[in-house]
Formats: C-alpha cells, structure tokens, sequence
C-alpha cells in the first residue's frame, strides 16, 4: 500500500525528497571543494589524501559548509511541519504553493551562497522561513480546534 | 480530511510545530544580532548591509548560534522519536507529559543560554535528551513487540 | 492503536529511534569530553563546572563535535526520505536492507571518526548518503506516478 494517493501527501513526499537530495549533494559538494584544495583539518585525512594538515578549512570550504548549515537549519522545520501540514488537510493548491515556495527559496539560496549574490540570498531564506511559518500557523490552528 | 482527531499526534503537532518556529526565530536573531554589530564572515554580506567584513562574527553572535546550534541538534531527534511516539499508540496523558516537557526545556534552554545562566542551561538540556530518550524506549519497546 | 504492523513503518520506527539516540549520545560525549578536559568557551560554564575560559574548545571536544556534525547532517534527510520510503509501500526486504545499512554505516561512522580511520570513515559516509539517495529515488518514482 502507498499513502500518496493523499495530493498534499504526494506534493510533500517529491518536495521533502528534493530538499533531502539537495542537503546530501551540498555535503558532497564540501568534500570536493575541500580534496579540490587538499587542506584537512583531520590528520588522518591529510594521510589517506595526501593533502596538508590545517588549523581550519580552505576558505572555499567554509563557504560551502555555511550554505550547507543554513539549508540544514531550515530544512529540519520544513521536514516536520511540511509534514504535520500535508496531513492538516490543507487544499490541494495551498500544499503546492508552500511546497514548490519553499523548494524554490531554498535551491536558490544555496545559488546565491556559492556565487556570493546579496541581498537576494537574504531575500531567498526570508521566503523560505516564512513560508514554514505559514505552514505551522495552518497547523497550529487545525490542531488547537480539535 | 486531517489526522489530529488522535490526541496524541494532535499534541505533536502542536508542540513540533512551536519548537520549529522556536528554530527559525533563533535564525532570525541570529540576523538581528549581526546586523546590529555590523560585523560580517561574507564580504557580500559587509558590501550589503553597510557593515564591515571580519574572520569571525561578534561574540554576541556566536552566542546566539551556539544557543541555535544546540537547538537544532536536539529538535532533529525529537522529531523524529516524537513523531514516532505519537504513532505508537500512548497513552493521552503520556503523550502530553512528554512533549510538554520537551518543548517547556527547550524554550527555557535558549533563555538561559543567551542569559548566560549555568548550572540551569544543562539541566534543561538533559530534561529534553532524557524525554526523548523517553520516548525512543516506548517506540522500540512497542515497534520490537510487533 | 498502532501504526507499526506495517512491516516497513516497524523497521523505519527501531532504526530512526536507534539513529536518534545516537545523536543524542554524541552530545552527552561532547560534554563528557569538554568536562574532562576543563575547557569552557561560555565563561558561565567556566565558573559553574569550575574549569577555565577559552577561545575555542579542546582538539579532542572539536573532534566529537565533527563527529557529532556529520551525523546530525547525515540523519536530517534520512528521517525525512527514510519515513516516506516506509509510506510508500516498499517491500519487506527492500526496507530492512535500506534501514540496516543506513543505521550501521551511520554506527561505525562515528566509531572510525573518534578512532581517527581513514579512508574506512569516508566509505561509511558514502555507504550512509547512497542508501539515502536511493530511498529518495523510489519515493520520487511512486509519488510521481500518483
């Protein structure tokens, strides 16, 4: 049995899947910047990669892992309220405004990020936080009138 | 059609959706505080909003994502295991004992951690490791049964 | 009532529940190992745990707290794409095998990062991401196809 038959159910399982995907790349993505520069703050890194020992990570690495640790900050409301609000009988159309809003803010902050664009990377985390706001104030009021 | 009608997962969604607004207002501080102190780690960020580039953000803002950071990190398992319980079938008064509980010492975390107070700031942060912990025991105990 | 006959929703409730705990554990070392060493970056701990105030935290306290970060980065997208995959109908032995591998990668990850292994901790993070990418392909199929 699959329980995607349930629209917003089905909308949140390809827009959770997506923004998961999205974290898992943005990780490899830090690694191969990091092997890119071969600096390793862990010793035995520097041994198997043959590559230098570091106080800290290149630069470039840094960067990447800000924009991963952002796009994991928001990315863990978004997985437990998009969740709670697929299942508070939103509308179908509601379900896929805040989705794809929510998917679309967050690929392109991780965009702006790497390519150093400001203020539309703040622009692109606002949607994306409110948006999960949204969701939880729906959800909160589902839940309290029960 | 929603799924709150059971108290248990009624109550989760209530308090999952309160701790992960609880996230994104931390992000948002987190900004505030950043942009008061005019100090910024992205030279895009300085060019922006008028402030100047640094190696580090203020100390006043590390504060605030240490406090951010040990939320998140706790928020991820609850989450996951609070979902969880909720389906396993508890009791309604065990279900709000718990999560209560849980979201009660996550809040008083962040306030004692940008107060700065100690020994209070551990003491909620092993209130909610040992309610999740709570909770991780009835899902295997219920889920190992079956 | 419960939710965990369905065979795949029981295996996803044990191994996230173990996945959780083990987050948590990481955080309880990470203090275990910062009292230990009596290092404190927030004065306040200085004082309540009577240890000295440092700019940063010991090598062997930033070493669990790596250690700590990959997990956490790691579990966000498999909590989310691991309960979709088990909603979405998979088979009984296609979820223990997806579940199993996840859970003991993400174990001996952590085992190699705190015992300083190479190239063995980096096979174990691949092994984890993979099974993760491939949980989120089937969803995206299913969901799609509704």
């Amino acid at each position: 049995m699959t329980n995607f038959s349930d629209p917003a159910l089905g909308t949140y399982a390809i827009v959770a899947s997506l923004v998961g995907v999205h974290l898992i790349l943005l990780a490899f993505w830090t690694g191969t910047v990091r092997a890119r520069n071969k600096k390793f703050v862990n010793p035995e890194d520097a041994g198997a990669f043959k590559g230098d020992q570091a106080e800290a990570d290149h630069p470039d690495v840094l960067r990447v892992k800000r924009a991963h640790q952002n796009a994991l900050e928001n990315a863990v409301p978004f997985f437990a309220i998009g969740l709670l609000y697929a299942l508070s009988g939103p509308s179908r159309l509601g379900a896929q405004a805040y989705f794809f809003t929510f998917l679309g803010a967050r690929v392109l902050h991780s965009v702006f990020y790497l390519a150093q664009k400001q203020p539309f990377r703040t622009m692109m985390f606002a949607i994306g936080a409110l948006a999960t706001i949204g969701m939880a104030v729906h959800v909160l009021r589902v839940a309290i009138a029960m």
